[in-house]
């Protein structure tokens, strides 16, 4: 191989997943910094399902300004202070290293071209940018060769979006809110790793698109300024349950897992409706998921499914693998063949499901027919690793975007 | 007249009111007594437009056991403690009058006969057993003659349902939660009469009849008993509230009055979505309905109306009467002509109405599209007067039950 040259292209490729939070983020202490006003838990998803794919390059050659292409789409990153600010602190750890090891490619000083791509529409509404910020963030940290643990990086993840920072491990992740007013100590750890409790399965039901009224970084300071229920719950409430949710975890306890993940599901709902003007998110579709999910446990006699809603309509409803038929083929018998989604990854557990687990006569009818109406397709996942490191460039040697 | 014989049946008649409240009652601290975990303020809604009629009579030859006729169905008084609980604490009130003086008839020892009507459908999911019990309470304290004042009737009527103690007198009323363990100091009381502020108005928009999931009765219980948030509302935020909405009644200040009647509807709602499982009684249609009211009051530029939603997903619209175009005109506009209730009592105000007092391109479309398809009536009222005895009789100088 040459020494590096002008021309010298320097490339690194990552995936990263979508997490789904169980103990919900809502609220930030520093709109800067994104420190939250309380600690969250989520689990990773699958990148057999859901993905973001990441190469960061940089080069002498390139442009003098940083380059961010999304979804093929050229991004102005001058605009997004949170892009700046995780680019410039990669880059500052970067020249750290460069610093104490002359022989080291002056690589901080070269512009940056990064290109992105999410294997799944951002009109499904899931949280792309958790997935997007943490890929970026990894990739350009492989990159660099940073000797920084995911935890460490996390900070920096968390400036892009608070949710980033628990994309960047598998399995069970705690973002710990931290005390500290830089922000040092607001990062995520691994509660669990995936292979703890590997049988843990989701269901996403994407519902027809209504559009978003309040974004959620607008909606969550809302509901901080102006909801009177709001401190209680992130206060008292969320630390009881984050503790309790880990035992659960530990414990592989789906029962207490399952209310817990409802109960931060429905609380962070309420302190939407509490807040000035009030926020809402869940639909009569949302209504009937939850509904469906209660009925299921009723008719099986113990909890064997829970729903959670982020800040949209979409229900997410976690369950184990033993239990894909009573949930998974519960609600493919409502919904249908012709609903998209069930011959992705994870089809496999569903596609020898031919009836409803649990007897469609013990689901409530209305809620039946909300569904049928109102979900346009599902995404069969499952808890999965962090961010993987591919050979798949978005960026070919020369320095010239591709496309897949 | 000839003097009282064996054959004389005794009579008195009262219509009562149904009431709204902008500081919602949900929580009991004694479900026998019926003491609520806070107080609450409601409106008095004119009986124009909805009230109860009853009749109570008794007499020496009535069959031994009470009788109660709802709507045309005699009733089994046995089985509801709580009517039991009223007639037994005003039979004890007639019963210190005649040991005081042995002139009067000994009405306590004769069977009552009590027959009541609505002039609304029940299916209307407005609250008919605040003014039934209401209409029961004054009309039973009339025939017996008792001098005990509304708001010492209130803690009887309050027995019967709480919000009924509400219904008891005209205009704005409050029902302080009290200290006492027997409820002695539960009481109602007037904090405005409807002269007071006479202009009040109120819009209900009937949504199309989802089944009540959860009865009210049951709900509220569930809510104290799980809810995390609910001791917050219940113990700090009503209480602030309760002060702050009586200034504002007393000022006649509506853009106060409203914006605080918003948020209780809301904070109610949302501790209901925080209780385990999950109570909602607010749908897509209820949250047009909120939108609506959100997008009038920008449009306008200041606030002009407000909602609230009881245990359903009704919406009640307040507004005052120099803005009927501006509120029930835009309304009219939405829904158009075909809806039910346009030409009841109040119809004078908007009869005239031809378009929409708010151009219809400052509401949300969708909001548009959902409230066409999910309101099937509409009642026109305003504030309005407590009880009021009439000598139109459901019972017959004979004792026998009529019909209207």
């Amino acid at each position: 191989m040459a020494a590096p040259t002008d021309q010298t292209v320097y490339r690194a490729t990552t995936t990263a997943p979508v997490n789904i939070a169980v103990i919900k983020y809502w609220g930030k202490r520093d709109t800067t910094l994104n420190l939250p006003t309380n600690s969250s838990l989520s689990v990773t998803l699958s990148q057999r399902s859901l993905r973001t794919l990441t190469t960061a390059s940089c080069a002498g050659k390139y442009p003098s300004a940083d380059e961010l292409i999304l979804n093929g789409k050229p991004q102005d990153i001058q605009s997004s202070k949170r892009t700046l600010a995780c680019l410039s602190n990669l880059r500052a750890l970067r020249r750290s290293l460069e610093n104490a090891d002359s022989s080291l490619p002056k690589l901080s000083a070269f512009p940056l071209r990064i290109v992105s791509e999410n294997n799944f529409p951002t009109a499904a509404g899931l949280a792309s940018s958790a997935a997007g910020f943490a890929a970026l963030v990894r990739a350009v940290a492989d990159l660099y060769q940073l000797p920084q643990s995911p935890r460490d990086l996390s900070r920096i993840a968390r400036q892009g979006s608070g949710s980033a920072c628990r994309s960047l491990m598998g399995g069970y992740v705690a973002w710990r809110e931290g005390t500290e007013a830089d922000g040092s100590d607001s990062l995520a750890e691994e509660v669990a790793p995936a292979s703890h409790w590997p049988e843990m399965r989701a269901v996403v039901l994407v519902v027809s698109a209504d559009k978003k009224d309040v974004p959620s970084t607008q909606g969550m300071q809302t509901t901080v300024a102006t909801s009177n229920l709001f401190a209680t719950r992130a206060t008292t409430v969320v630390a009881e349950r984050m503790a309790a949710i880990e035992t659960a975890i530990q414990n592989r306890d789906f029962p207490t897992f399952a209310e817990i993940t409802m109960r931060d599901s429905n609380g962070f709902h309420a302190t939407c409706l509490d807040s000035w003007p009030p926020i809402f998110y869940m639909n009569d579709v949302s209504r009937a998921a939850v509904r469906l999910v209660h009925d299921i446990n009723e008719a099986v006699g113990h909890t064997v499914c829970a729903y959670t809603f982020d800040a949209g309509p979409n229900a997410v409803i976690y369950y184990e693998e033993k239990d894909t038929e009573l949930v998974a083929g519960t609600v493919k018998a409502i919904l249908g063949e012709n609903v998209e989604g069930w011959s992705g990854p994870f089809h496999e557990a569903v596609k020898n499901v031919s009836g409803p687990g649990v007897a469609l006569d013990k689901v409530d009818p209305r809620a039946v027919e909300v569904l049928k109406g109102g979900v346009s397709r599902v995404i069969l996942t499952g808890v999965g690793e962090g961010p993987i490191s591919v050979e798949e460039h978005l960026v070919s040697e020369s320095g010239d975007v591709l496309s897949h």
